[in-house]
């Protein structure tokens, strides 16, 4: 029944081109990642969350005066408003730190003086609050949660390390904290993923950035998208309990794999080799895991995915390889975070690829598509023709 | 850059079929909307909306037994949960309406007993409470802002009467409780509209049905899909107070369109002639604008609507009719409904539509695409080559 063409009907809009963009690049044959023209190995090494978030959103890296305003900015806007915390006081305790967030998100454009300001500037204002306060709500979050006080931030501290202290009470040590910023970059952005086409989707409508940002955090939410690293960990949990040696790793990856199931952590929508965020945290990892005892981890880990690519390999698909989430699991469980924290981790981060792709779809130039995303779908349901189906009333039914 | 196809770049994903649906259908050519193989005409005369949502989410109309339970079901979950009102009474008095439901929508997530239940029957629970509730927390939050006290649902009163009783705290009478019935009906279900698909691309990730919905009424708050209706209306006041005589329309759209400027409520993404909601509203607007006084304001809108029609067909652009958003602003208005409650009771009722479609995005039987919607993008960014452009320390930038 459908006029349309329907080539790109139930593939889940896999390979298929939106729109342009000039923020990322994915070249996925190769394993290379891209953030407005620099390589993520380059940023990862040398740049900070903070300039790499400013580097997102501006499109060019900053001056060091540049820089300095955007840190204080975002340094300066880290108090959650009181609308905010006194909901946060109000959640059931087991609520999951996901929804938590994307309640908090609308709320905290309610409480925006700015948030009827379309412009430009306006939302470059808007994503350094959200960048702010996602980290001090998730903060916030664990912390009432476990019957601890809301911790204040710590203006001394970088971005990465006043999260690690807002979460834990304890202030990182230089090397973790630098490590943790290095995830942060990582996982800034990745161009079009799930939850940054669902916070484009929306905001294409005309809605405001918290709006478009709620769904992302609720698109993050979802298992297949955010919760990889959680399975990771919980795999890797799994695999220590049941198994008193890395070497029995080969035969228990192996009747996996016979048995069709996945290995969390590998295999990708658009890598088809390693991805290179995953090269970068199985360094931390390994680090990490010397550091805090958990040597172990690291070593299991390292034969699931030698093992895991070995078996794959000798079906055909060497293609499905070791993906971001297979490292950062572990090297956040080393860091002292909780399982279900490290969703919202991600949510930290691609909080600046998030805002900055949101500002591209409202103010792309030369933007050739109609205003919002509206596509169509192929009716295979009930049909009587044009003149419909008769409409009993409900007296006269079975 | 892109190895991919890009035949559907930068369209919006305009008639572009993304996936299989049994819900609804549109004959954009003929202006035919039909519900699960009803054709809207018969629903809206016939049916409830009640018995509509049923149908929607179960594929079937209901038995009466079906439909005495439902109906039951959703009269026993009108309860705002504590933590949700104490949030509604905490928002600032000015915040839009459709963001404080975007932020309730994922606390009411939170103290659903039921929320880790991912069965299709749980899920039919999630939707009925959906239903229940998004109504019920509009209401509150009108009262609330208004400085007046929360109302308790009336279980003496159907679905659509009491919400209007819950919002202005005055219990209409039979006529206009079934006309806003009929609204109901109307705005139920519409395919993959903008906040739809957001729905369902959301729950693609496996996020559960809050999050999608919050999604979904993020993307209805942008104010080229949801903010129509309002448009019209404020369309509508502006003529009123420019215009002393309907006789003066006819240049005033004349020089409207010679402006290149739209005229609200008339050309859909779809509909390529009147959209068949429009023509029952209209039938509405007229009935309500005699009994309530308000000839001037349906003798303004067909005016503009023939005027329009007239101008935009001497232009080659016959098909710029009007749509549902047309007369349903002064249907709400004749009613009693502020003009920024107008979207969130199109939230009223796309409930239905939500909810149905994030069932069949959760369930669909013999569903082929990857689980999740994650498309790409053409990168048209800064670029170095896959070796990356040089990274200058901050000291060395200018």
């Amino acid at each position: 029944m459908a006029k349309e063409d329907v080539r790109v009907k139930n593939i889940g809009l896999r390979g298929v081109a939106v729109a342009d963009t000039k923020i990322s690049y994915i070249d996925g044959e190769n394993g290379i990642l891209i953030y407005r023209g620099y390589r993520i190995e380059e940023l990862a090494e040398r740049s900070t969350f903070m300039e790499t978030a400013y580097l997102l959103l501006n499109g060019a890296l900053p001056s060091a005066g540049q820089l300095e305003r955007f840190e204080r900015a975002v340094a300066q806007a880290r108090e959650i408003p009181a609308l905010v915390l006194s909901s946060l006081e109000r959640f059931p305790k087991n609520a999951s730190p996901m929804d938590v967030l994307q309640a908090c998100v609308p709320m905290l454009g309610t409480v925006d003086p700015d948030l009827r300001d379309t412009s430009r500037e306006a939302n470059i204002r808007h994503a350094i609050r959200l960048i702010a306060l996602v980290p001090a709500v998730i903060a916030a979050w664990h912390r009432l949660r476990s019957g601890e006080k809301v911790l204040p931030p710590d203006a001394s501290l970088p971005h990465a390390a006043n999260f690690l202290w807002q979460l834990t009470g304890k202030r990182p040590d230089l090397q973790m904290a630098h490590d943790f910023d290095v995830c942060l970059v990582l996982h800034a952005d990745h161009t079009f993923n799930a939850s940054t086409f669902a916070c484009r989707e929306v905001v294409s409508t005309g809605a405001h950035m918290y709006a478009g940002v709620a769904a992302g955090v609720g698109a993050l939410s979802g298992g297949l998208h955010g919760g990889a690293n959680e399975r990771v960990m919980r795999m890797l949990l799994q695999v220590e309990s049941e198994i008193d040696s890395p070497d029995k790793i080969a035969s228990w990856v192996k009747n996996k794999i016979d048995k069709g199931e996945k290995i969390a952590g590998m295999g990708h929508a658009v890598y088809k080799t390693v991805d290179p965020r995953a090269t970068i945290l199985k360094e931390i990892s390994k680090r990490l895991a010397k550091e805090t005892g958990h040597e172990a981890w690291y070593a299991y880990l390292t034969r699931i995915e030698d093992e895991g690519h070995k078996e794959f390999a000798a079906r055909g698909k060497s293609n499905i390889r070791t993906n971001v989430d297979f490292y950062s699991g572990s090297v956040y469980a080393m860091m002292g975070i909780p399982v279900d924290i490290m969703t919202p981790i991600f949510a930290v981060s691609r909080i600046s690829g998030w805002s900055a792709h949101i500002i591209e779809e409202k103010f792309a130039e030369a933007q050739e598509k109609p205003a919002l995303y509206r596509p169509e779908a192929e009716y295979v349901g009930h049909y009587c023709g044009v003149i419909g189906c008769t409409y009993e009333p409900v007296s006269q039914r079975g």
